[in-house]
């Protein structure tokens, strides 16, 4: 008897089934054999952006997220390192903290208040026997790097290397000073599509101009070189100087000088990092509605010329930062077909809601954009669905980075 | 250790746990890769209806429907042919149509603006490199049959001979004018059972009785040969008699003489369709609450004294036709625990809503027996999920049609 | 590819898993297979709590309850005697009766009107054809028997030896006239949890302290000897010599002399109930908010100083009786991550609602522990969830029942 998409299918026989220059083969969307698979080679193995230093300033201060099912907490412990662990007991499993942020001075098991200091070891159990071995059951913590404010985590035994990933993100975010930042908004979405058609939808703007009317007045996101038209290369041209001689004395790096997207990832190098800074169209101090700066200036930043940085790390991370603000999309796959995104807004530090922004103005701008994404992206699981999808070619000119996405993607499956 | 039901069983051990007579094992409503296995075997192999030709009159006319996960988009096209396509894109498989139906003049995914043309041919693909074969991309077709106004489409290469079903369907369906018709009410259940439970349930008369007492006061259904009473009998004979003079003035053909269900399907000889026409009781004139014709007469009729005419071709359709109006009923399954019906109300393609018929009038009938049938359905349903539950055996009086159509389920699994 | 917890695991291995003294391995919280081999092995083999015989005082009484998906129909026959039966038609398997309770003079199918007798016999099936083997198609019986006005019934061919329960059970309740009482409260809760954990919550005390300041105001659960102060360790003694003394005249005797829990199960001897009558705390007598009582005495007690029996039978049943009132708790899986729970509040036999007892005080007390106990048991299957579970060590002093249920548990599969 026939079996449903993949059951007893090796994993070699489904990666022979994709094809480069081509969308993924249907299987890769709808078994869960496969979904448990990724779990372990990409969610537990890479490096997972959690969250912002600036969102625990205080020691005690947490949040938690969930991977799937896995719940994680992230404190800043006592000497003021950042640090996560496993967010259930050591004893019988119990989830320690239900909230999705607070602050403790140590936590506490609600069901036999097993208690963990901060730094996770274990305090007190008591009402265990004699000759328990508190060292050994102190909270199973994960591996943290933190950048330039950005906070990673990551499951594997052996993380991978992270130093490339900061050594690239660190010069061009610094001047940005999103460790320094505030978090002005967080919006959590729950997108009904496999993780994997977010991240196809993130890596090309093939689909913007029609979709994000309103993104692509603020960019040349949609002007590839070869297809600009000669007035708005010359746009571009314009832009790209005006804001060459804006950016050296700031001290910033021109890194795209193109139009269309930055090259990213790079399968071939294994670099699922990138930050690039990007010119902004001649109108645009800010991603905004209308291009007007929603915030004060963040950071080093003294004038609005400094285009917009864009941050990302794969398998869940991307961030746009203006001028004045910056904002960061975490997804987190909560099954095979459910994504949550959670895009948080950042602004100075020292900025005050309904003085200095006004939270409307403020996230209105990547709000519509991401919510017209992720319609999107539903809409392309409800039709991956059908058993007569079949994988189409994907546009050389217009989807490069989707194609080396889905390189990078299965790469990652086998190694 | 002992797993669910039919994991890991083959079909061969699963079909030899059928025994004829009886009714099917456990097993064949609970296991999802059986499930699966007719879905390739059953519905994307064979004939399924899928609506009328009136519910497209015009060039561009289009309406959509899913069996299982698969969308499908039926269109009246350029050439007023009547063409059915899987309704999603072949870029990246966006589902193309959202709209249950609606008029386009070129199908455009909303993704990247692929653009194909109402006969499925891929017009546009602005965006993406030279080289591409469009001719290759056009949508994927299904097979599309139509007879006397109702549409067959088939998921098949090589659909099954639809001759046959025509040539049997089409001098009793004639007269009836369904190429004519005019929809006047569409209603769509979610019956939580197994489709094969609400085909058991259709193919016998046994629980009428006493779960329609509407319907069988129209019908000599419960009234088979050798148990009626002499009045009964009596009365049979006289409806028999006084149709017969009338349908040769009409001239339409008496083809089921008895009392009871005509017998469908045919096993032997591989006979998945029907048509018969068949006396109402005296005091009816139309299948309607109170037996009265409830819109004018459709098609050819020139008199109400037209019996009743049933179509049904497995496994998904089924018709009662009256005089006045006709009812079609569209099967398509939405799980292994779901199956959505779609009940047509067709009146005469002239008729006015409110000056010619009511819809409240018009619809009493079969909206009230279908859902007494599909009440029984969900509670056989919540029966066999029972482990103790045992096949039962089947009366050979009043279930014959019943065990016809086990016995035509049983062999389209192995062919 | 590596597959979700325990696809494709032998059962052998994942006993192999378990390790004493610490909790259970993830795989028995998560796997569907082995939900489904607990469902044979323990839930279909065993002895289960169905409901009380005072529910069922009139022949023809009858109540449905629902184990996963097999409805059972438990019914006072026409000689008297509680019988139990699948609640599904021996023709087609539709549900019998919809309503958990109800009052028939004979089972008759909805679908086809087949009818039973009280004793489950078929009487009638109209419609049939001739040479039916009517006997042959009674409703399919379950064991049942009663000890003490509760009802047990057993889906096993071959039931496990009942008298050895009775034996324990009976001499301790009898004086609680539970055959003789009446049920004052219904209440049925969806515990989002595995049952075991369920059980493990029941098996210890362990976590009262904390989450059960009300509960652990009326006994010394919380008591163990060797940790007791010595004021505590006088008010037991005290307690227990008055008791002794008041049991005495009452002909009843004291099984738990000491603080905490009693002892239960005993895997070597597979000792599955359990019946024991413990002191409560000076200040009570019955187990309620405040320690009065909240109804008149029930069964044989002449006066309040009776302390509180409790009886309990794996897989499903635990019971409190105070000298006024008894609460019966009955589970029953109803899926691998939800476990019903209905909670049955008994008084004397002819006492009167809002005359001798007002239903928010007879219920305030175990509707209160039972609500945080199972809020604990669900935050436990949340915890579970994670793959960084790891099982940790339980308690020698505080979770000895708890490894005793595990030990038994663990025991039943391998049978």
């Amino acid at each position: 008897m026939q079996k449903g998409p993949l059951h007893d299918v090796s994993l070699e026989h489904l990666v022979a089934l994709y094809q480069e220059g081509y969308g993924l083969p249907r299987a890769f969307y709808l078994d869960t054999a496969l979904y448990e698979h990724e779990l372990e080679t990409i969610w537990r193995r890479g490096s997972l952006f959690a969250g912002h230093t600036c969102e625990l300033p205080r020691p005690g201060d947490l949040f938690t997220f969930t991977l799937d099912t896995d719940s994680v907490l992230v404190i800043r412990a006592d000497e003021r390192q950042i640090r996560a662990f496993h967010n259930i007991c050591t004893h019988r499993g119990t989830l320690l903290c239900e909230e999705e942020r607070g602050n403790v001075r140590a936590l506490v098991c609600p069901y036999h208040q097993w208690t963990f200091s901060r730094n996770g070891t274990l305090l007190r159990c008591a009402g265990m026997h004699e000759g328990i071995d508190k060292k050994a059951l102190g909270l199973r913590p994960l591996h943290v790097k933190t950048c330039e404010g950005l906070i990673f985590v990551s499951f594997a035994e052996t993380p991978p290397p992270f130093e490339g990933a900061c050594e690239v993100m660190a010069p061009q975010a610094h001047s940005q000073g999103l460790a320094r930042a505030k978090v002005a908004k967080v919006i959590e979405y729950e997108i009904a599509a496999n993780w994997k058609l977010v991240w196809e939808n993130n890596r090309e703007c093939y689909h913007c101009n029609v979709n994000h009317p309103q993104y692509i007045k603020s960019n040349f996101d949609i002007y590839e070189d070869e297809r600009s038209s000669p007035l708005m290369r010359q746009r571009l041209e314009e832009a790209l100087a005006r804001s060459k001689a804006a950016w050296q004395n700031e001290g910033l790096t021109i890194t795209h000088e193109r139009g269309g997207l930055a090259a990213f990832p790079d399968v071939e190098r294994n670099i699922w990092y990138s930050a690039t800074r990007t010119v902004l169209r001649e109108d645009y101090e800010s991603e905004s509605m209308d291009g007007r700066r929603v915030a004060p200036l963040m950071g080093d930043y003294r004038n609005a010329h400094v285009g917009v940085l864009r941050l990302r790390a794969l398998p869940n991370f991307w961030n746009h930062s203006s001028c004045d603000h910056a904002v960061s999309t975490r997804l987190l796959p909560a099954g095979l077909h459910k994504t949550k995104a959670r895009l948080t807004w950042l602004v100075a530090g020292d900025a005050q809601e309904d003085v200095d922004y006004r939270l409307d103005d403020l996230t209105a701008f990547w709000r519509l954009t991401s919510e017209q994404d992720w319609e999107l992206c539903e809409r392309v699981q409800r039709g991956v669905r059908s058993s007569a999808y079949r994988p189409g070619p994907l546009s050389q000119t217009r989807e490069y980075n989707l194609e080396a996405f889905l390189r990078w993607y299965v790469r990652q499956l086998s190694l």
